[in-house]
Order: C-alpha cells, then sequence, then structure tokens
C-alpha cells in the first residue's frame, strides 16, 4: 500500500501508452520518486547517452507518502539524464502535480523515445493519451497550463508543462507545473523537449491506499505538531519565506557575489524579504502578495509577488502583468547577487520570466554573471552581447538579456548553454562556477566548508539540496558546526546526503528536515506502508540511493576528478566578512569522505561497500 | 465501483464513530446522495420524530459520481427531517466537501442521538474522532473553519459547520462548507446544531474507484462538451452567473415583491447581475470580485464580491470586511425584491451574514418581507422590533435585522422563526408566503403557472430545485411551454421531479441540466458503477426516490391538503407585466397530477404505484 503500485509507460516514438505493475521488490530498496526513478532509470537506458537522443528516458514518479495526508506530501521528481550536467539529475517540484499523479493511480510516468511531432500527455485515471500539442508549441508554461484546461473544461487537470526555453533546448530549461513551481535543475526541461514532449497534465481520482490509517495519523500529526514548534518550519520559512536567508548569508561572508569574486553583495538589503514587503508598487503596495503552500504542506515557504505592469518591457512584447511565484531566496541570490544587480523588480521580473517559459533561476543567474564577468575582462564585447553592455550591476542589460534567453534569440542563445559551455566557447572554462557542469547556488563554499564538499560530490552537479549542511553550519539544526572548519564536515555531508535522499525518495520535502529527523519520518513510512521502516533501514535505503547514483556517474564517464570545485573557490581567499582570508578546503574533506564512504580513493565505491549495502 | 461502499455511523449521545458496510441493494434502488440517504433515514427514524430531538438523525451523503472526473461531480446532500418544515428535508451543497468526504472512503455519515457537549468530528480517511468544540461554540463557521485547519495544520482539510444561527436555532439555519457553500434549506443547521455538533472536517485520500475508466472518461467528456456548447450552461452562467435571472424575471411578471403584494420590482436592475459589474467601491471598483468554480465543475456560475469595510455595521461590531460568495438571484430576490431594498451593497452585506452565521437568505429575506407587511399593517409596531422602523424597503432596518436574527437576538428571534411561525404568532398565518412552512423562493407562480404545482408537491416545502419548470416556461428548455397556462404542467412537474431526483442522487449539480437530458447523464453513471443504469432504469429510480419521500412526509402527518399555496397567489391576480389579472391554477393542476403520479385524489400513492416502482 502506499505505492499505488503501477507504472505507465508511454513510447513517444510510436504513440502508446501502456500500464505495467510496478517493480515491488525495486520499491522496498528505493522506496520511490528519487531513489525509485533512478533504478529504472539504471535498469532501463545506457549511461552514456546522449541527454537529448530518443534513447534517453524521462520519468516522471512520485514517492509513496506522495497524495498522502503527511505534511508536504505533494511532491513528484523528474529523473533522466541531465542537459546540462551529461550526469544523473532529478529534479524534484511542490504545488499540486504529484498529488493528481498519484491520484490517478500511478506511481511514475516512463517517457521513452521521441514524438515524431509535438504531443502532450493527458492522464484522467487510467486514460492515457497522446494528443497533438501543434496548437501549444511555440507557447509560455502559463499560456499552455491555461490552455489544456480550458480545451478539456477540467479546472481540476494539473498540468506541468515546458515554455519557449524548453523548446528551443536551453540547457537549464525547467519543467513547470501548477504555474510556478518548477523540476528546476539540471535542464531536465530540455530533455522533455528534446523529446517533443509539451506538456503533462492529469486528473486523478483513484486516492491512495495507505497501510494502518490510525497509525499513519497519529505519526503525520506528531510530525504536524513538530514543524508548528520548530522556528525555522513553524515561524521563519511561513513569516519570510525562504528570502529569510539573505541577509543572514551575506552577513556570513558566503553569498557569492558578482560570479563568486566576492562573498558579500552589498545590495543584499534591497533585495531581501524585508524588501519585499516594503511598499513598492504604484499603488502603494508591496511586491509580496501573500504567502502559498504546496499541497498538504504545512510550513508554506512558498511567496506570491507581482510588480507593476509598465516594468521591463521589450518592443514587441506588450505590458507585463500578473501576479506569480517568488522570490525565493536562491532566484534572488542568482539573478541579483551573482549579476551585482539590486533591483528587487528586476529580479522579480526574471523569476517571472523563468516562471513563464520554464527555466532555472539558478543557472541563468549565475550564467550571466559569468558572461558579465567575461564582459568586464574584454573578451565578450558589446558585438557578441547585439550592443547590450552586459555590465554587472546593469538592470536594463540583464532584463534585456533574461527575456533573449527564454526565446534562445541573438546573445541568449550563448546564455542559454550554460556557464561551462558559454565560458568554455570564450576560452574561460575556468570562469563558470559549477560542478559537473552545474551552477553553484546561494552559498560561498569559503564560508560554509561543508558546502564545498557538499557541491563537489554532488551527483548531480552543484546543488544545496544534495545535503544541505547549512541548516548545520549556520541555522544550527541539528546541531552547530563551525562554517569555516572543515573538521567532520565529511561525516556531516555524508550523513544529510543519505537522509535527503530518503526525504527525497519517499515523498515528501526537504524543508521538513529543518524540524524532521528520520526519526519523525520513520514512523509516517513505516504506517502507510509494508515493510520494515525503522530509521535503521531508511537509511541503508538512503546510501543505497546514493551510491546507486554514483555508480551511474561513474559508468556515464564521471570519475573522482569531476569531485572537485572551480580554482576560485580552492586558491582566492574570500576578501571581506567572517571568512577572509578563507579558501574551501576540499583538499581535506574529500579524501576523508571517500574513506567513510567505503570508496576507494578514487572515488569508486568498493565491492564490500555495494554488497555491505546490497546493490 | 464509484460507491465507496461503506458508512460512518457517529452516535454523539455515546461519542462513538463506527464504520460498516454500504447497503449495495438500498444503493442499487437509490442511487446515493439525496435517494439512498432518505432511504437510510425511511428505515432508521420514525417520520414523527421531533426534527430537534436526539432521535432524529442527520445524514451527510455523497453519490457514485461524486469526486470523479465528472463535471460538477463535488457536491453532497444533508438528508434529515427538517427543523423549518417538519418534512423530509434534503439540502445540496457545492464546493469541495463532498468529494473530499467520499475520498475519505465514506458514501455518507449518519449521525445520531445528541453530544452531552459540543463537538465536532474530525475524519481522516478512516480514522474519525469527535473533539471537544468548546473553543469553536458561538463562532462564526468562518472563524470556525479557519479555527479548525489551524488548529490541526491541515489547509487541505475540508470543513462544513454552523454559526451562531444554527446554535441558536434560528428555524432556517443552514450548514455551511467551504467558507460560503451552503446546504441552505429547510433548517439542516438547526437540526446539527440540536445535536451540539459544531463542525464536520474531513481530509480525504482514498480515491474513487470507477468501472471502466475509458468509457467513463468518454462520456464525461462528452459531457462537458455538451455542457460548454450549451448557451445557459456555457455562456450565460459562467458570463453573469444566477444572476442573470434578475431582469428576465421581472420583464416576466413573476418577481415576487414585497412579500408576493406585486410581481414586479421597480428596484430590479439596481439589484441584477449587471450592477453587480458596475463600479461601486470606494476604489472605483465592481462589488464582483470574480466568479468561482465548484469541485470539478465546468460550468463555474459562482460569484464571489467584496464591498466597503464601513458599510452597515451595528455598534458592537467591528468594520465588516473581506469577501464572499454571492449574490446568487436567489439571495438578492429574498434579500432585495421581497423586502423591497434595492441597495445592492445592503443585500451583499446581508448574503455575507448568510455565509457567515449560516442561514438560508431566502427564508430570511421571505420572513423580514412578510414582517414588514404585518409592520405596515400596524400589527407589528416599534415596540416588537425594538424601536426599528421595519418599512419595505428600509435599508438600515433590513440590515440591523439581519444581524439581529443571526445572533436571535430581539426582534431577529421572532424573525428566525421563519415566515410561517412568526405570521402565525402575529395571528397572520395567511401572510407566510411558504408551502409545509418553507418560505417560496424567487418566482412568482401567478406568472409561471409550472411553479405553483412545483411549489405545491414539492415534499421539502416550496423549493425550485425541486422540479425547474422554469427552465421550460420562460428559458425554453428542453422545449418552451407558455407559462401562463396550466396545460400540461402537470406532466412537465413530475417529468422534472423525477429526473431532478436522479441528478441529486447521483452526485452531480441541478445546473447541468439546463443543458443534460438524462441521455447525456445515463453513459457516464452507467460506465462509472456496477448495475443497468439505462435512461429507463434511471427514471424509475428518479421515480422511486420522489416517492419514497411522499411516504415519509405521509407518515410525517402531511396530507394532500398540504399540497398547496397561500390564498394570495390563488386568489388575489397579478397587478402587473404579462401576468396581469392572473393567479395560479393549482385547483386544475393539482388533480392531475395525483392521477398521472397514479396516486388516490388525496395525494397517497396506491398499492399499485408502489408495486410498479418497487416501492
Amino acid at each position: 500500500m502506499a505505492w499505488a503500485r503501477k507504472i505507465l509507460r508511454v513510447n513517444l516514438t510510436k504513440g502508446t501508452c501502456e500500464s505495467e505493475p510496478l517493480n515491488m521488490e525495486w520499491a522496498q530498496k528505493y522506496l520511490g520518486q528519487r531513489g525509485l526513478g533512478t533504478k529504472y532509470l539504471v535498469e532501463e537506458t545506457d549511461p552514456k547517452v546522449d541527454p537529448l537522443a530518443p534513447e534517453n528516458k524521462m520519468i516522471m514518479a512520485t514517492g509513496p507518502l506522495t497524495g498522502t495526508a503527511a505534511s508536504t506530501a505533494g511532491r513528484y521528481s523528474v529523473i533522466t539524464k541531465g542537459a546540462l550536467t551529461g550526469a544523473i539529475a532529478c529534479s524534484n517540484a511542490g504545488g499540486f502535480f504529484g498529488n493528481e499523479l498519484k491520484n490517478a493511480g500511478f506511481d511514475m510516468i516512463i517517457f521513452e523515445g521521441k514524438s515524431p511531432k509535438p504531443v502532450y500527455l493527458l492522464l484522467e485515471d487510467d486514460n492515457a493519451r497522446l494528443l497533438d500539442a501543434a496548437a501549444f508549441w511555440g507557447k509560455s508554461v502559463w499560456d499552455t497550463e491555461e490552455g489544456i484546461k480550458a480545451k478539456h473544461q477540467d479546472p481540476q487537470l494539473r498540468v506541468a508543462s515546458i515554455g519557449v526555453a524548453g523548446e528551443t533546448g536551453c540547457k537549464y530549461a525547467a519543467i513547470v507545473n501548477d504555474m510556478h513551481r518548477a523540476a528546476g535543475r539540471s535542464g531536465v526541461g530540455a530533455v522533455m523537449g528534446s523529446k517533443n514532449l509539451k506538456a503533462v497534465a492529469v486528473r486523478g481520482t483513484q486516492g491512495v491506499k495507505i497501510d494502518n490509517v490510525e497509525a499513519f495519523m497519529a505519526a503525520v500529526n506528531a510530525g504536524k505538531a513538530v514543524l508548528a514548534g520548530n522556528a525555522v518550519t513553524g515561524e521563519g520559512l511561513p513569516a519570510y519565506g525562504t528570502q529569510v536567508l539573505m541577509n543572514v548569508i551575506n552577513e556570513t561572508g558566503a553569498l557569492p557575489t558578482r560570479n563568486h569574486r566576492d562573498v558579500q553583495f552589498e545590495g543584499a538589503a534591497k533585495i531581501s524579504a524585508e524588501a519585499m514587503v516594503e511598499p513598492r508598487r504604484s499603488d502603494g503596495k508591496p511586491n509580496l502578495v501573500r504567502n502559498a503552500a504546496c499541497f498538504g504542506c504545512t510550513i508554506a515557504c512558498g511567496r506570491i509577488s507581482t510588480i507593476d505592469r509598465t516594468h521591463y518591457t521589450v518592443a514587441d512584447r506588450p505590458q507585463y502583468h500578473g501576479a506569480s511565484g517568488g522570490l525565493e531566496y536562491e532566484a534572488a541570490w542568482a539573478l541579483g547577487a551573482a549579476t551585482g544587480v539590486s533591483d528587487l523588480d528586476a529580479l522579480t521580473f526574471a523569476n517571472f520570466i523563468c516562471n513563464e517559459q520554464g527555466m532555472d533561476p539558478i543557472s541563468l543567474g549565475a550564467t550571466i554573471g559569468a558572461a558579465m564577468e567575461l564582459f568586464d575582462m574584454g573578451v565578450i564585447t558589446s558585438k557578441e552581447t547585439g550592443g547590450v553592455a552586459l555590465t554587472f550591476g546593469n538592470t536594463q542589460a540583464f532584463t534585456t538579456i533574461v527575456e533573449l534567453t527564454a526565446r534562445g534569440e541573438g546573445f541568449g542563445a550563448d546564455i542559454a548553454l550554460g556557464s561551462k559551455r558559454m565560458c568554455e566557447k570564450y576560452g574561460h572554462g575556468e570562469l563558470s562556477m559549477s560542478v559537473k557542469g552545474q551552477e553553484f547556488p546561494a552559498y560561498d563554499s569559503r564560508g560554509i566548508q561543508g558546502m564545498g564538499l557538499t557541491y563537489a560530490t554532488s551527483n548531480r552537479g552543484a546543488c544545496h539540496l544534495r545535503s544541505y549542511t547549512v541548516a548545520s553550519e549556520i541555522l544550527g539544526v541539528p546541531e552547530k558546526t563551525d562554517p569555516l572548519s572543515s573538521d567532520g564536515k565529511a561525516g556531516l555531508v555524508m550523513a544529510f546526503q543519505d537522509a535527503t535522499a530518503v526525504v527525497d525518495s519517499v515523498g515528501l520535502c526537504v524543508f521538513t528536515t529543518f524540524a524532521w529527523s528520520l526519526d519523525d519520518i520513520a514512523p509516517q513510512i513505516d504506517a502507510a506502508c509494508e515493510g520494515d521502516w525503522s530509521v535503521e533501514n531508511l537509511l541503508k535505503a538512503g546510501e543505497r540511493i546514493w551510491t546507486l547514483e554514483r555508480q551511474y556517474n561513474l559508468a556515464a564517464g564521471f570519475t573522482g576528478k569531476d569531485d572537485t570545485l572551480p580554482k576560485r573557490l580552492l586558491k582566492d581567499a574570500a576578501k571581506t566578512g567572517p571568512a577572509k582570508g578563507k579558501v574551501n578546503r576540499l583538499d581535506v574533506m574529500l579524501p576523508e569522505y571517500y574513506q567513510l564512504r567505503g570508496w576507494t580513493p578514487n572515488g569508486v565505491p568498493t565491492n564490500e561497500t555495494l554488497s555491505r549495502i546490497q546493490l
């Protein structure tokens, strides 16, 4: 129970949709969502496949708790080989789409092949159809979602789609569901676009059965009480959203600024949570409209904002308008500090474009930041940018380039490559602030040492959501460690990685872990699912999932040498703040990490390790 | 399938919650919701019971299509003996509560007995608990719903509750779910209050299984196309809501005005759909904010309005604010034309009080209209009203009395009796514009003859939703008949009554029948449910349900003599408009109706009839 025990297999080449039983043996070993989706990808594809080839598959997967009454249980993940990275990709989204997919009676959808023409999948319970998407191709996420709902006259449909960025092959194109929640990173939207799959629209009424309702509700309600009583999940996130971090991380001296040249941004306060509630609009109101919760979430960290209609329009585009999701901290940082732009309206506008056309704002902002450094160096000039003076902090240049990128036009086509390819194109690969081709998020690893090891070893490329040691190093959760010290960080990172793999695989939001340990989560899983879901077994599953992803990457051609950071972080010391004089000590942490993992000094899991975790 | 096949039985006296299998033999004969709930009530209670006694039961029931992907399939009904009427009561509500109840895995909840103290039911899938409602007793519907969601930290909870009106025993107290959808008529909220049951909060993740998904989705989608293509359901209702009728019915000369003294209201245009979109508020915007759809509805007739905060406040109440549901046509008529009040803001304010404290606006407005007539006659004076000059059209007097009624204070306690008891108290029972104690809705039966027979024979007292012949007589659906002629109306009413009983029992909204006949509905039911659901079988079920309700009322003590109308409609001719000079010809229609039904001249079903319909 809890699992729907059923997979939908969609062959886009043949145009077929077929249902098959879920492999329950795998479900017991890999739970669901991230873990189970990866298992299917590993079993069914060649890790050396071109991410954009028809032979790559794209899996949309729920977890066993998705759609249940557990707090935050509305999530789903997209698992594929990442277009940005060439590594295993797993992008996790909130909103309401995941719940609907589970309610349609499926644990996952496996998309294979490539459609000869643009299509979308309409899934109404057991009734799956591929329909012509010609009318939606070239349209934004917003127009596509509204158009599909109107066409099928079903306001209850939940839609995940790509915008123009996914169609034109932006390497960090996102899949956006429920208008503004995104499976954002690693270019899963580019993979979807390469398959000529514009959207997935789902309506489900099949429900989610769980093993022991009474025990489950007791565990769920106990869990909710813990979330409500916690300062981060019960107060900070609901009141301020993730943007609560902007000033905190800036003061810590770990806010990467202007392509990581600096670690503190003089404009941080102007783009912070506090700024979002100041009156800014022509009607005297702030940009922030309200907060918003995903399905079943009792934290409600989401923000909805609006900006004046007349901001930042380009010639061929009518006045921009409407409210949408954001700003989140990561987006505000990448679009702002990383580019030196401190105009909150411009960042919100750019974030709306990301929602509307389906792009990862982290990679977008970071790549623009890198281009600005190259412009500053004279490597890129107005000739390449089409006359745009792409200097750090130039608001108008920034918004113009964002729009061009969404459409894949002009210099936007270079930005759409991501920082690694773009910097290499201009002969300066070292200026791409990325790992395995994926741009860093909003924590400078000179000021938060554990995040350096997190980034270097993350299986999907630089990522804060694979082991958010910021919780320990800055917020003191579950216990405070020194952000400037590398001591003990290998163990901390490994523990966070394995626990997070469980959370991502079971169908919960990683933000619960500010308050929950596996001691809070295990009783919920154990009551909902058959099997023995003790904390010990869950941790073993987490390690198994992590190592399976590692194996995929090794088979794809990555080696231990890819577990590294750009020289800037390893050699150029932070110039200001508490981390002044510090570089990241990956050299110390990485060998210790390999040893703890039971991997060889080259970063390869030993047979003994694989055997121990039943891989 | 389609049915959850399970009942929750809540004994409030004992404080127990127990699950039991649904009687599937009855389900095959009475479908669900209205029909099946009535069957359980008939089998389990004495029809002579005092509606407010613990021995009366209150049943919240879904239909087999509730929670499916069918358009409008979010409804539920409350079945009990009506506090206002002493007759069978079945009040049907939209919103999202019905879908949630079905998803919790129950077709219905049967509440029996009376709790020794205020409680609410928390139902989380199979986990049902009665909890102390002391903190919510005395609170409004809005505060109760928000309070319960906050207490249990579940934004996905759906809540149906009573306000202060239901607690203080207002005879037409409603049960309000989702903040502004109501099981509105016959005083079902007073029954709930008499049981010390403040609220029912439900969260369900069990889904709804249907027999043949492919056939079902084909039927559902064909049905949606019919709704979209129809002028009423595809254009009129979405664009203007039910208020589209105000000017139409006024021009027809069938808009009951000032307690049915007149049939046309000089202020109709001021309180119409057109007025709702005119700028009125201090910010230059109209009252109407947007339209709104219930669960799964593709019509979206609902309206959301807001009024300026400073309107119509009383001394001990802070400024009124917020947006809420309305105005609907019936509410605008009853609060407006029936009282002679043509101030749209005042009507919207009064309607908000109905949403907030749980009252039926039809009975409220009509009872105030009757009191105004008595005030006009000098029977009721300022002494009784506490100094309020309760003259027709007095806006301030009207809003004051509405607030007093919600709280059961002062002259409001008299208005809370309903027009029959109130008029009888003052020696003028003939001025109650009601049948079986329930006030008329917004169609004067002198101008629309079929509605007179509809009202007189309606099993729950005067009601437009038991056979809405307005569709035929005014809108020409399915075919036009002459509203001023009584010819053929007996057959028309019977056909509408039986078909509507099917729609109400299966889980759909009666508004679909502007576009759908049973030919559109039968394939949806047949694909979803086991059994043979041909149109013929459905019509037989409809007749069976109608007659079962009749049998309940006869056993409760009603006779054919109660199938009548107030003298005003039978003797006093309409003074203006197309119906000028007309009275209602119930004398002609009723005998024909009895004969068509296979009832004796006294209105009692013959044994032959009962046998034919398997009763």
